[in-house]
């Protein structure tokens, strides 16, 4: 790979980290139609909408965010040594374009642009956005049938429908997911799982279709490491996706979210977590449901690009071990 | 009227202003389904959408954080000596119920909800929603011909399209709304208007139906009352709408909005220029645009209540003078 | 029961949880008045006071917030899937009216609400207001001799007089309850004691009489099941009240508090404590020390709906298991 | 005087204006006890105190975070050229002590404090609290007739009672002060006065006494000059109090009081008719009703303290002329 | 000019205006080594620098959150209808790199910079970071003999040094620059000043010099166009500089800024003082000391990004008269 | 000692915790030039700097915010029973002047005052300013020779430099404190370390000079009482420092911090580490790094002060310790 200094992160000793356009990671901005959109390995692109927030927006301005706190990032993991920017090619694709008063045109254009990403061979680190976002990415990048998910998350998403059987919000895309076949739900685990329930029906279907659920008193009771040897068995080394909802995380940590439910994991244990999905064939990543208008501080995030920051080692782990034979 | 008292908002002596459950102005709570319906004359309204948003979302929490400042109100205006609750009777409908996740389902719902409401023949005082709700709320009360509006606004809302096309968000109602024959352009004086422009077309396209719009610069150099004579006199004895979007107000004063703009009036001419809308045929009012994620403080929502006290007055008077021969 | 359905609260379906006039969980509100008031079971009353702070003041703001945050409570306990809104009629009682400027006056105003209450045999679910409401609420639902109290706090609350000796304070309500005979102080459990002292006469005072107090360092030293069973233990079958202080909490996750210790428990711990109460004789419960204007954000005050909802749920199974024999 | 350079603020050439223990203005902090307090001629004290509070609290925060920002005043009167430091002895006194949970204690504390400072000779400066402290430092300084008052204010504080006519409140100190003779009410103005009325008793009250009650809408329409020259002529040379509640200014840039009115006067406004008060015999004044819970930026407390500069040029200016013969 | 659409800021109906990486006013990014810079006619820059900073800092963090602003910026002015994106070439061309711990490092830093832009041929639009950098812009882009200026500002910011004599910080650009022969005093005019004094120096050494010094009063006093009047008198049509602090502005419309000073002008009167240039020789223009940390909501940057955008329209206006004989 | 009552702070039963001037635990304020200040065994003193920042400003008003909500504190330690002001004389040495543009001439300033204190026998609880502070203190304390040092902190602060070199920031401190021989690398300890790395060269530096790091992910898994044995070893009984990164503490605890990183440790864990101090040899302490306009709320200041009441029982205790035979 002859270019690849063009894809190292503005380093602080040019130019101060408070400094300069933020890009996430203050890696390189790119297009899918740049020439050199091939040599990218991972891309980061945010998906700005909160069409399919069933309370409180503003996830809609959530990779703005994330990506002004992103400039505070470092180069290497602390635990791992990874390097991530160094490993393989990063960039920041921008984001997608979408309609934020029309949730089906939406749609449509999210799963374009990521068929696109698919076609590059990229693998996505996406920064919603609300977590509706999921089910186009996953119609983008699913192509060979139904994946598995590791999801972080206080609630199931599982729900049928709202405000008289609307079937496309942030609380439905894993449900329409499995129906649609491309998540396999005997190969999901949710992890984090509380708060106060309308009926309990998204949570019986989705056990009844064999998604793990691991409310947030069975993660504590049992301890994290027996928590992650169990997901890790259950997405086994299959394609695997990630989806970290922000709302996991305890709302002292990370207020600025839409639907927060008290009583969640903290920062320390949500990187441990994620550091334990090492070596998983992971296919794509995701950080939704920030929103700035909820957390002016840029707090919750800081939380949320410490996160990304963490799934990128592992994706980019990820990568370099396909390429060692 | 026999049962006058029954409408009359919870003394401050009964019970201090911070306390309770805040209806809007401390009145009685009702619905459209009511037995009492019939004795409401004015009717107290929120549409808690923000689906038509094109840039930054909230308003849809707009009719609550109102309901909770409105308690701050007493009962009689300083100036007029009118007491708008003594007078008519008045009373908080609630909320029309939305669907946060889609316009023409929403936009049925409000239309319906008014058209119940013109039955009844109640006068509306809405609160917003954002800028979009004004257009249902026409189609739900003008049955008989186009009506007149005074329009105070930093934007004109005659826009096209957003998006590609789509037609129907807070930027677009008003030409909506002349297109389907609903408002007269012709007697549409829009007051306040600045900030920069895409291409000017809203402009244009309105000044060919007919639409007077003034400049901010128009109404300092003229004055506030000269201005408000060539209103008085546009829209005539005929049948008119009032609409006030907080952002007509100067962001200082009004920050908690989505689309500000600078160099506005102040609050203190607001309170003016509404005054002089005294004894004018007004069929109804909204006030729009208040988004409460932007403003936590409340501070926006006071301005915001105290401009619906003051359109409480006018409406109160035009009931009062229609019932005297 | 023939009436139940209309003790239900405003469903999301038919009205978006983020619409609509708050009450307490979206129930109906009624009055002492209401003819149909023998109906109701559990009341939830906000006490909108703060003139017993000795430091910061707002708590008199705290019930209109924790009823604006309540609206995001769902209907069914994600644990015991006890859901107390079908199980037992609750209601929304209002705010006491409470005089700002007089703390005697308040006092008796607060006991003969309370007083009547009893006399219709609703269990009241209290929201403060700041701590010294605990005392005219106690003095108003005790009639037959002192009860016991499992007391969640940062601070004893058992001092003796402030700025000269005088009693009535929110951090001398305890104090005054053991003295006037209303609190059996051998009944009573302090939970999460913490913070810097004046001289510890508090604490003196209170080992004295025979209050168990249990410090923050105990709690975690042996773990919430084992205080917790020495808490159930020590309040027997016998009736009992329930004080939740806000400050018990972490500051981290209940800012908004006026009198807050570093090093509290944390919301899971919390709910797993009150998780613990069930069972017991508990004649009611409040909520305090939430101050709004020291966390406009609303989040200490979605812990504290979310302690109440919890609270509910254990009151609710309390008059279940009367019923039955 | 030859101590006088003892009473100079600490220079900001010698300690950053961000650094440093805040007293008033950097000046050096005495206590009545002092045995170089007869040298002192202005004294600026705290009264921390909002028990008089009908509405929202937090003025007993007052003083400290007006000390905070008084760190940025500089020495010079920009267009006076008063340096009221050099000019007069002034002496940051501490604050008064005050009883949180009692109003006629805390009436009497204040009450003794002022008498002292009487008996001095100090001239008191006075950052509120509450506007009810007006009512004891009046009761305090005036030990020989009614004195004239010069009232800056969006209401007129003249009103009878609250809560079932308890009578000591932020909205009574004038009524009692007129009722009690230390007020001349012929000799009272009151400008920006504006608001929703309760019934407007206390206006007519006002007037029937004499009390020129100055409208925010007069004094736009004649102009600052004319109505301060009318202002002017009604105090004459006899004895005058300046009372200044923050919230007669726009909530805009005084957003942090307690019951703020839209439609006030501007802060330019606001030095400018001060400056109006030059060569009047002022015996006192005070600033009161910053509430920092409500702004916490401190925002307002900086308008508050710029404001306090203007009257002390003016108190400067007061006893420098007394001592030219 | 062949490739000038490539200069256009992304379209709102390509992308929504609250989505993408937040350039100046959606421009494209550019750096003083791309080969297309010839091409650029006016730059816009940020200094993100707070080292002069000797109160409250801040600043630094300016030019993020102004380009942030900057996306709900559109392409066309009100009044003069200039669009200046069609009529000349301009780009975003990052930060400056400054050295947050050195002054001298920075001053030579920003310096080296902006002669290289003198090179290109390129007029600078300049965001701060704190007033010290206009300075270093002087020095880079003042060639040939000293230049007039236009100062919007609340101080003279024409202090001889700061703590024992530092000659360097954000009080002393324009000293320096008069001293260096770069600024020439005789043609320098400053609108807005007030605020207290140290001890006049700065102004009476102003005055010596020729500086014309507009206090706030004036301004007021002979109204907006008398002193734009004369301030083009001063300039003439020579090379002139235009330096606007935001702290000129009202700190109740622009809050956000480290040394604010209350009475000052308002939005309308700056944007109609700015749109008074038109037709001066300016060659670069600045907007200094937004200071984000102090003003989070963003609406402080909202103003400076609003008169960046007059100014440039000035500036636009100046390059197109230039290309015409 | 006949006068040690003098050195008691303000009781709260004379005047109320929220009112006063806010001296350090409403200590007497005095400078070391007071002819009584051979008395003071512990002085606090505030160095309000951030020019060692290197991205978030704001430490500079550290001192201050830290002096407000210490009045807060009360007198006695609740676990140890220890009463530091009664046991020692304290007192509030007011703020070493710094000079905001010049980092050498602050660091000599802040030098020469600690050589004061030491002359004055005067340990040293230092409030910060940014961590680049710990180094003038230290060459003013340490003058016999390295001293070792136990250092809570997010970072090494073993950095080598930033910007292109330049050595003196708040991530270089105790690399400059080692290499001028005032510390013993072999007796440093590090707790609490974690965050993305630049390149790890500043871990492998300390460790090849004999510095403990010990980061996060050991301190939960080996437990405080573990690690604080190790670390109490390691430091002996020789004369050792203390110093205290707020950012050592989890962010969502003390979110008002320039550079936080997620995964902290907690408050409860921070006290009860400084709890096991007890009985070291420690000659002086700080708290540094709270930034106030990253956190208006006072929130992350009371947790600063809380820790430095810890660290002042542990430095009292160590003075009482020295006075018994």
């Amino acid at each position: 790979m002859t270019s690849k200094r063009n894809f190292e992160p503005v380093s602080g000793n040019d130019l101060p980290r408070f400094a300069g356009i933020p890009s996430f990671m203050r890696l390189p901005v790119m297009s899918l139609d740049d020439s050199d959109i091939d040599q990218v390995q991972i891309g980061l692109i945010g998906v700005p909408w909160d069409g399919g927030t069933t309370n409180r927006p503003g996830a809609r301005h959530g990779p703005r965010q994330l990506r002004d706190l992103s400039t505070m990032i470092r180069l290497k993991h602390p635990i791992s040594h990874i390097e991530p920017f160094s490993l393989v090619n990063c960039a920041d694709l921008g984001d997608v374009s979408v309609n934020p008063a029309d949730v089906q045109d939406t749609l449509s254009r999210v799963t374009a642009f990521y068929e696109k990403l698919k076609t590059c061979n990229i693998i996505p680190m996406t920064a919603g956005g609300d977590h509706l976002i999921s089910l186009p990415v996953l119609r983008g990048i699913v192509k060979n049938g139904p994946v598995g998910m590791i999801h972080f998350d206080a609630h199931t998403d599982l729900y049928k429908g709202y405000f008289g059987g609307f079937e496309y919000t942030h609380g439905t895309p894993f449900r329409r997911a499995i129906i649609e076949g491309i998540l396999d739900p005997k190969r999901v685990v949710q992890i984090g799982i509380r708060g106060t329930m309308y009926d309990g029906e998204d949570i019986e279907w989705g056990l009844e279709q064999g998604v793990r659920i691991i409310r947030i008193e069975e993660l504590y009771d049992r301890g994290l490491d027996d928590v992650m040897t169990e997901a890790r068995a259950i997405v086994s080394n299959q394609p695997t996706y990630v989806s970290f909802d922000i709302d996991g995380i305890d709302p002292s940590q990370a207020p600025g979210t839409g639907t927060p439910e008290i009583g969640g994991f903290t920062t320390l244990e949500a990187q441990r977590m994620v550091r334990q999905l090492k070596g998983l064939n992971i296919i794509g990543a995701d950080l939704v449901e920030v929103s700035p208008p909820l957390d002016q501080s840029g707090n919750t995030a800081w939380v949320g690009v410490s996160i990304i920051f963490e799934l990128l080692c592992i994706l980019a782990d990820v990568i370099q071990g396909q390429k060692q034979p």
